[in-house]
């Protein structure tokens, strides 16, 4: 058992598959994360615009909340339709690739991976602020915080997609588990006292007011409340990762989440309201979050408040999991169609897309370094990216429906045009609302990408219609190859060079670059132990090349020489036969000259496709240093 | 004319080398910079030591000075004889092995070797030091200075010898000009005034003294002060770098070089005793340095001041440059007998040995950086080398005499025999007096280095036994091989791997590691386009193999499978044919799998002498992104 077997787990066969397949149970935590845990800082975002409003604010969130509820059911609704119609899995790109053009689907997908990194440095950094306002000790650490758990999600997802369920899942249902009771007591006390509780612990007071309610400022409630609704496409772009019958655990995995995150939501929504909670400036002292004003007005400061918001906190830091369970897969899809390179598609040992993964790990761990771990400021980038996915779905299923016309079309296609214009007119709100803060960022990189992705596939198919060929093998070009090798002194290593040179063509050049000490010597070596053998066998005569090289360089007059005689050979092959010494210790190397891979290198940088470079290894015995 | 032509310099042919040698105007620069510098802290570090002797310390300066300039003496007059004896480069490694065997010389060297890199770091350190205490704003910057200097130094040496004598040659000029002219009127006013000599600018006045004299207080105060004749021994060992005839024109260099150190100590030294002049502490507030002491006593503080003192600190700060010319010679000499790579012996495109130069750089570039560019704490390591050196050198002269007897052995004899015992005697006073304060270290790192060098040789010995062969060329081995290529598609590059293929070999294996979607395709177009061609020309038809990859691996099958081919044609020669393609623009490797790489890397590691890795390069054309 090697090193990588214990760290990653041993390899899976293709055959394994099915035991990888995700039931109910260990999908929610896989693809739920993220959605789920958007619940502790949706509502918050929404009401942190409100703060200049003062007590009015708790006014605005029940139908800002309702506004972001309903077009969760849309979504929901459109999703549902979404996984039935395509159980090899219906991200976004895959749709509207399909139904609206190539165009249409990177545009998608350039959204969505931009999204998803997001996501990751967010999430991660999100969870360690938490817990840094919680232990302010800990502050100077929060980026070695944030790149730990970074690498523990890497490196968990590596793994595989199982085992990640398995460990994510004892988080996400006690953050699901708590969060609910909480919220249900609240509702009951509330509905007890007839709207009026009287809180355990009373959350701060309101500031006063210093502005009016306006259009504008309740629409940009509304967009910051929207990154409540981020993660919700993850489900039905991995439908493929789920058990048999894969349509209905999707399904059902979907309805779960969407209805978890509805209901916490509105709960959420009715107890600020009922409890008057006006959220707090999170960059001033006295800081709170409105998740820790709502569980301990409900609960007081015991044990469940801890646990509560350390769930929280828990839940906050994995939703970059959701990110790793669907970038991956985003980029196979995509690398299927020729827009990213090949390898994005092939799966490491345990089955996953490895490539995805790392990208994913390596782009969001620098963001995180480059914002110190401190990425509130990337918040607003990223409900663009979201919805513009969401956007492109949508109308690509309404496109589906009307070439499709299976049974029902009609409301099926009524249902993704109505999630289409929502989400569509979401899009425009964010952009325009958080358009100077950072949107215009998303704005820029997007189109970025898919230029980006739209280069890559370009290249392809030119190197593709390059290598391309249908004909059959032409026996006519098989002329035996001209063959160069490089003589230092006479010894094993060249008489083994030479045989192999004698045994692939008759025409071989032993060539030397004169250092004034051995030139005699090996001349005369050359003529008694090479050629004499060699016309007493009747085999052709090597010959024996001699280079000046004024400039005492070793390696550019072998290099020289091997194009001039492919010059003169136009129609031959050249073999540049590089014997080259292996060691048995790496510190060797500090040893040797490396003008073998000198000279292979210097060779493959200025041949062309006549020259060939055959290296020919001698492997060092029992030299111990 | 390319960018490393302008930055280094043409390439010179090794014919062009008379033009670099050099006569005595530059030959005292290169090879006397680090022995006429050391004038500038030898005495202090001397009196240093004196400081808690008060005033008294005065009295003891002229014999401590007398007895250093006595054993100048006596190394000069050894050295003379060495340089008539080894006009070839007669450094103590040469002198040593060749009369005292290897153990000896490469002692010497070892203790060389070290001396020179500390020279380097602790030249530069105090020159950038004496700059930062003139000019205190530039303190925080002191290591960035020392790694300019430490550049700037490295590159002047890669550009060769002789234009590092011309750069160098203003700065020593001034320093010998100055210094004289201030020791000469410093002189000339103390014996107008009967030897009491009344100061321009008045030295501090000398602490109280809290301890008496003692015989060990003295021996420190000597073995510091011995750091002033480090760097004596490069005229001999570099002696081949100077014009003809050599032997002349380097004792010439030599003659002068020690005739003014020694004028220097002398003046230094008098003048201290004559304007009562005493160390002050370099750690503590109001430090000055002796020769800015003196040089104020004499001239007061003139433009002739600042002239001086600023010659002194640029001469320090490039005193570097003596180890910069002879420690690249010094790792030449132990090369050519196998003790250090064969690459330290091959000059460069300006005839510099550069790898010694490289290797000098980067050691004496880690210990500023490991030390801050403060390496005063290293001072006390580096008299024990050289004196070492000096030690087995002149034994090994007195070796030479006995062994050749030529005309007035006796007499030659005697003066190097006076030279190996005072140096001895000194190698061990300063070992021993210096011994807590890091001389330790020196005598740690010397067996180490010797040790390593031990090492070097076997593994060369080793080696080149391995590969020793007079044996003539066995042409009985001649077998063709068998060839081995890896398929993904049909195309235009498996048609020219397998056209190569056949024209060395008829044994050909078209390997295809199988990933579902193709592989019926390809076995239909192969039968197709390969085998029923073949066939028809009467080739050998080449197989077809299909390997499985259940764990999805590529490129393991393919090694194993080659490894399986040679283990069943142990007399073969195997040959891997690795289809590669080299692209246009460096980015696009972002895109390629790296699979041909890593197919090659892999198979190199687990190969063994009979599989032969053949490259075949395919140059992309046309193919922008």
């Amino acid at each position: 058992m090697n090193i990588l077997d214990l760290l990653l787990g041993k390899p899976l066969a293709a055959s394994d598959e099915r035991a990888q397949q995700l039931g109910i149970a260990a999908g929610i935590p896989i693809f739920g994360l993220d959605a789920l845990s958007s619940a502790a800082y949706g509502p918050e975002a929404a009401l942190t615009l409100l703060i200049p409003l003062g007590a009015a604010s708790v006014a605005y969130i029940i139908p800002i909340s309702s506004s972001i509820v309903v077009l969760l059911a849309i979504v929901f609704f459109s999703y549902r339709q979404t996984i039935a119609a395509y159980p090899g899995g219906g991200g976004s790109y895959t749709v509207a690739s399909e139904n609206l053009g190539t165009f249409a689907g990177l545009l998608a997908a350039a959204a969505l991976m931009i999204d998803y990194i997001l996501t990751v440095a967010v999430g991660i950094s999100a969870g360690v602020g938490a817990l840094v306002s919680a232990l302010p000790r800990l502050l100077p650490h929060t980026l070695f915080f944030c790149l730990i758990i970074l690498a523990l999600i890497t490196f968990i997802n590596l793994r595989g997609m199982r085992q990640a369920g398995i460990i994510f899942m004892f988080p996400t249902y006690l953050f699901i588990g708590s969060l609910l009771a909480a919220l249900g007591v609240g509702v009951f006390k509330s509905v007890m006292a007839g709207g009026h509780p009287v809180p355990v612990v009373a959350p701060p007071a309101p500031g006063s007011a210093i502005a009016a309610v306006s259009v504008w400022l309740l629409m940009k409630s509304f967009s910051s409340g929207c990154t409540a609704m981020t993660g919700v496409e993850a489900v039905s772009n991995g439908v493929r990762a789920f058990r048999e019958p894969v349509v209905d655990t999707a399904r059902r995995v979907l309805t779960i989440i969407i209805g978890l995150l509805m209901v916490m939501l509105a709960g959420i929504a009715y107890l600020v309201r009922a409890y008057h909670i006006v959220a707090t400036d999170p960059g001033k002292d006295g800081y709170q979050s409105v998740l820790s004003m709502i569980v301990a007005a409900v609960a007081g400061r015991g044990v469940f408040y801890y646990v509560t918001i350390g769930s929280v906190l828990l839940v906050l830091a994995l939703s970059a999991n959701t990110a790793f369970a669907d970038f991956p897969r985003l980029c196979r899809a995509i690398a299927l169609n020729g827009y990213l390179p090949d390898s994005f598609s092939l799966r490491g040992r345990r089955l996953v897309y490895s490539r995805g993964i790392y990208v994913l790990a390596i782009l969001a761990g620098s963001l995180l370094i480059l914002f110190r771990g401190v990425t509130d400021r990337l918040i607003p980038l990223y409900a663009v990216g979201a919805f513009l996915a969401f956007t492109l779905s949508q109308a690509g299923m309404v496109a589906h429906w009307k070439k499709n016309k299976g049974p029902g079309w009609g409301r099926s296609m009524f249902i993704n045009g109505l999630g289409a214009f929502a989400t569509g007119v979401t899009v425009i709100v964010v952009l325009v609302a958080k358009f100077v803060e950072g949107a215009w960022i998303t704005a820029l990189l997007i189109p970025a990408l898919l230029f980006l992705m739209m280069r890559v596939k370009r290249y392809f198919v030119r190197v593709e219609a390059e290598l391309f060929s249908q004909e059959a093998l032409d026996t006519t070009k098989c002329k035996p190859p001209v063959v160069v090798f490089p003589v230092q002194t006479w010894g094993k290593l060249t008489q083994r060079a030479l045989q192999f040179a004698l045994t692939i063509s008759s025409d071989v050049h032993g060539v030397h670059v004169c250092r004034e000490e051995q030139k005699e010597q090996l001349k005369d070596e050359w003529k008694r132990l090479v050629e004499e053998p060699a016309q007493r066998a009747g085999l052709p005569v090597p010959k024996y090349v001699e280079l000046e090289s004024p400039y005492r360089l070793v390696i550019t007059p072998i290099v020289d020489y091997v194009l001039k005689i492919a010059a003169e050979h136009p129609s031959c092959q050249i073999v540049l036969v590089v014997p080259e010494l292996i060691e048995q210790h790496w510190y060797h190397y500090f040893l040797q000259s490396n003008r073998a891979e000198l000279l292979k290198g210097l060779m493959l940088l200025r041949g062309n496709d006549n020259i060939v470079i055959a290296n020919l290894p001698w492997y060092l015995k029992r030299t111990e240093i």
